[in-house]
C-alpha cells in the first residue's frame, strides 16, 4: 500500500515513524522543510535562548536505514483525488492512502496591513526572523538615542504581543527576561526601564484553555515580570508604527508579534465544503476526511468531534501524536486487508502547561485533577520538553543551553545573520513592509 | 582621543580589546555584523559540522561593562578625511584616529557571470548559503534520479572547488567526508560513488604558501580522499551549468565554489593611488596609511613591506592580530602625547597549517623549522583553533560537536533554513543567478 504523508510535524512524523519498516506499506513523507520543527520551543529560538538547530531534526537522519520510508523535500501544489495523486513542485506522487498532516499557519483574518507588518511565529524560520527583529530593535534604539529622535526611540522600546495563549504568554515572558538581564548588560547606553511589553488578549483571561487557577496565576507572574497584560483587548490594525485597538486607543510600537490566530493549511483539491471554521478539514473518528475516499487528516489541520470534545480537539501536539498512533495501527490493518479491526480515535488529555519565565510555570493535569505552579511546575515543563525533543544531541544541547543560561543569565546567541531590518528615520513606514516581505519571501518557503 | 575602528575581524577586534578601559582613549567599533566571525572555521559551517553560532561571538557581549568602547552596527559609506569623520548608514562618526580593519572580500576579477553563479565564502552568512546549496544539491539529485534526468543528475553530482589555498583544500576535504559518511546514510537512493569533487588550482601546487612537504602531502591526502586535484588549471567561466577551463575543457556542474581570490574592502574616500595590487591600502611600518593623517589600516586590507616580507605579508589572522597589538600600544602612547615611543611593526611568523580531513592535516613551523603531518598535525590544528575561538561556551560547543562527529560520523546540522535553491528542469539557467542573488541580497548585508 502506497501511503503519502503530507507534513512532518508532530502528527505526520509520528505516523511515518510508526509505519517505519512495517510490511506491506510504502511511505513517502513530504515536507517543505528537510527537518522536523519542535514548535513548543520556537519562542526560545525567537528570544535567542536556543539555536534553531537545537530544536530541528533532519528528517533524513530519522529514516536512515529505513526499508519503506522515503523523504521528499517539496511544496504541495494540489491533490488530485480522481487520479489519486499529489502534485508537488518536484513532481507527482501517486497514493493508495493519503494523509494530510500539514498543520496550521498564522491567521491574520484577512487584515493585509497587519499581515504585512506584524511578526508571526509558526515556523523555525519565522522564529529566526523574530529574533533578528528583536536584536535590531535595540541597535536601532541606540541609534535613535544617538540622534535624539525621541519619537522613534519610544516606538522602538514598545513591544506588543497579541494573543494570550501559551505562545503569547511564553514569548512575552521571555522578552521580559531579555529586558531584565540582557539589555542592561549589552546596551549600557539604553535605559532598559523605558522598555514596555504589552500582552493583548481578546478574551476575558489569558491561557483561556487552562484552569482558572493557572490563568490567574500566569497573569500574576506576567505582571510581576513587568508586562502590561490587557485582556478584553482586541488589536484592530497595525501600520508598522502604531497599533490601533478596537476601543480606539493606540500604542506606538516598532514591533507587533501576532500569536492570536491559526488556520489550517488545507491543500488545493480539498473543497471548501469539507472544512469547518479555522479552515480545518472535517474527519470522522477514524481520521478519514468526510466525503472523500482513502484520504485522511490528522493534527492541527483536522477537525474531529467526539463525546467530550463536541467542538473539536484543541490544536496541540498531543492530539496530533495520538491521532498519528491510531491511524498508523489502522493503516497497518488495512494493508493486511483487515478492515474490521479498525480503531476509533479517543483523545487522552494528559494535561496542559505553560512557562512564563525562570522558575515560573503553570501545569494542569486533568486526571487526577492536579495543578502545579512555580519552580516545581517549571521543572516539570523542562523535563517534559527535553523528553519530547528528538535526538540525544538536541536534548543535550538544549539542556546545556538552559543550564548555561540559568547560571550566567547571558546567552551568546544574539547574532543577526540576516539583512538589516532597519527602521531608520530616512526610510520608514512602507519600508518596513517591504523589508519583512523580502525576508519572508527569501527565507520562507 | 576619539578612535574609530572600522571592522571587528581579527585585527579590529584585537585592537579594540587592547584599548578596552585604557585611559584617554574613547573607542567606537563599527561592523556590518553584530558579531565577530571566526573565519578559519567557515568551511565547517558550510559543510554542516558546526553551527554558525559556534564560531560567532556577539560584539556587545565582549564589551559588556567597558568604560570606553562602544559598538555600532552600521555599513560604512564613506570616509571624509577633511572633516575627520566616517559616514555610515546610521549617521556620522567623528574621529581623531581612524583605523581601517575591514578585511577582504571575494575577488571574481571582474567576471560578472562567475560572480553571479559561483559561491564565495567570506562571511558566516555566505558559509550558510553554501551549506544550504550543498544540502539542496542532494535533494535535487534524488529528484533528477526520480525523473530519470541523467544530464541533470550528473551536473548535480559534480562539485568544483576553485583555489588551492587553505580554504579550497579544507573545503574540498570536508565535502569528500560528506560524500563518504553522510550521503550513503541520508540518501540511500543515491549512488554516492557517482559524486565527483574537483579542486582546481591555477599554480603548480596546492597550499603554495606552505612548505614543499606540506604541499605534496596535502595533495596525497586529498587524492586519498577521492578528490580530483587539478593544478595549473584555471577556471575561465561558469554559467551555472558548465564550468569552462582556460584550456577549453569543461566540467558539467551545478555547484562551483570560488576560493581563488581576495580583494581588500577599501572604503570610499581612500583614493585609488593609495592602494596596491589586491586592493590593499599601503601603510608604513606604523600601520599609518601613506599620504593621509591619523588614518591607519591593519589586517587583510593593509599592505606593508618590511625586510623579509618585501611583497607584503600574507593575508592571515596572525598578521592582523599582531598589527592590532602594536597599533594599540602606539595609540595608547599617542593618547598620552608620547609620540617618540612609537613601535614599528615586525611580523613574527608562528607557522601555518591546514586540515584536509579526519586525522589528516599539515603544519609548518618556521623557527625551529618543523613540519608535522597526519594525526598529530590534526590534533595541533584542533587544539590551536579551540584556543583561538572566543568564548568558553563556543569552545565547549565546537569541541562537543567535533567529538560527537568523530565518533558518530553523523552530525544533525543538515538543516535548510533557507529558501529552496532549486535547479529544476523547469526553471534552470538564468534562474540560478536570480536565486543566488535573492539569497545574497536578502541575507547578506
Amino acid at each position: 500500500m502506497k501511503v503519502v504523508i503530507l507534513g512532518a510535524g508532530f502528527g505526520g512524523l509520528r505516523l511515518a515513524r510508526k509505519l517505519n519498516n512495517k510490511a506491506g506499506v510504502d511511505v513517502v513523507l513530504i515536507d517543505r522543510f528537510n527537518f522536523h520543527q519542535f514548535q513548543p520551543l520556537f519562542y526560545q529560538v525567537a528570544t535567542a535562548s536556543l539555536d534553531a538547530s537545537n530544536i530541528s531534526f533532519p528528517l533524513r537522519k530519522l529514516f536512515q536505514g529505513s526499508k519503506n520510508v522515503r523523504v521528499r523535500l517539496a511544496n504541495v501544489e494540489k491533490i488530485e483525488t480522481a487520479q489519486k495523486k499529489v502534485i508537488t513542485d518536484i513532481g507527482d506522487f501517486e497514493y493508495d492512502t493519503l494523509v494530510i498532516a500539514m498543520g496550521g499557519d498564522t491567521n491574520f483574518f484577512g487584515n493585509q496591513q497587519l499581515s504585512d507588518n506584524a511578526f508571526p511565529m509558526k515556523s523555525t524560520v519565522e522564529a529566526l526572523q523574530l529574533r533578528h527583529r528583536l536584536m535590531t530593535l535595540f541597535e536601532e534604539a541606540v541609534n535613535a538615542q544617538d540622534e535624539k529622535d525621541n519619537n522613534r526611540f519610544e516606538r522602538l522600546m514598545n513591544i506588543v504581543v497579541v494573543g494570550g495563549g501559551p505562545t503569547g504568554v511564553e514569548l512575552s515572558g521571555a522578552i521580559s527576561e531579555i529586558k531584565r538581564y540582557e539589555v542592561p548588560k549589552d546596551y549600557p547606553e539604553l535605559n532598559a526601564a523605558a522598555m514596555n511589553i504589552y500582552l493583548l488578549e481578546g478574551g476575558p483571561k489569558i491561557l483561556g484553555a487552562m484552569s482558572e487557577q493557572s490563568s490567574e496565576q500566569s497573569r500574576q507572574y506576567l505582571e510581576r515580570l513587568g508586562i502590561t497584560v490587557m485582556t478584553n483587548t482586541i488589536l484592530k490594525d497595525y501600520d508598522g508604527e502604531t497599533a490601533t485597538l478596537q476601543n480606539g486607543d493606540t500604542i506606538r510600537t516598532a514591533m507587533v508579534i501576532w500569536a492570536a490566530g491559526i488556520k489550517g493549511n488545507v491543500p488545493e483539491g480539498i473543497s471548501k465544503e469539507l472544512t469547518v471554521k479555522g479552515n480545518r478539514i472535517k474527519v470522522n473518528r477514524y481520521c478519514a476526511v468526510e466525503g472523500m475516499t482513502d484520504v485522511y487528516a490528522i493534527g492541527d489541520v483536522a477537525y474531529m468531534e467526539e463525546p467530550g470534545w463536541t467542538n473539536g480537539h484543541p490544536q496541540l501536539a498531543g492530539v496530533a501524536i495520538q491521532q498519528g498512533d491510531v491511524l498508523a495501527k489502522n493503516i497497518v490493518s488495512m494493508a493486511k486487508g483487515n478492515t474490521t479491526a479498525l480503531k476509533q480515535f479517543t483523545y487522552k488529555d494528559k494535561g496542559t502547561m505553560a512557562t512564563i519565565g525562570r522558575n515560573l510555570a503553570v501545569v494542569d493535569i486533568p486526571k487526577p485533577k492536579l495543578h502545579f505552579k512555580g519552580f516545581f511546575a517549571w521543572m516539570i515543563w523542562m523535563g517534559l520538553h527535553l523528553f519530547l525533543l528528538l535526538g540525544v544531541k538536541n536534548r543535550f544541547s538544549v539542556f546545556f543551553n538552559w543550564v548555561y543560561k540559568y547560571f550566567t543569565h547571558d546567552q551568546n546567541l544574539r547574532l543577526i545573520f540576516k539583512p538589516f531590518y532597519r527602521e531608520t528615520s530616512r526610510k520608514k513606514g512602507e519600508k518596513i513592509k517591504e523589508n519583512r516581505e523580502s525576508m519572508v519571501s527569501s527565507v520562507h518557503v
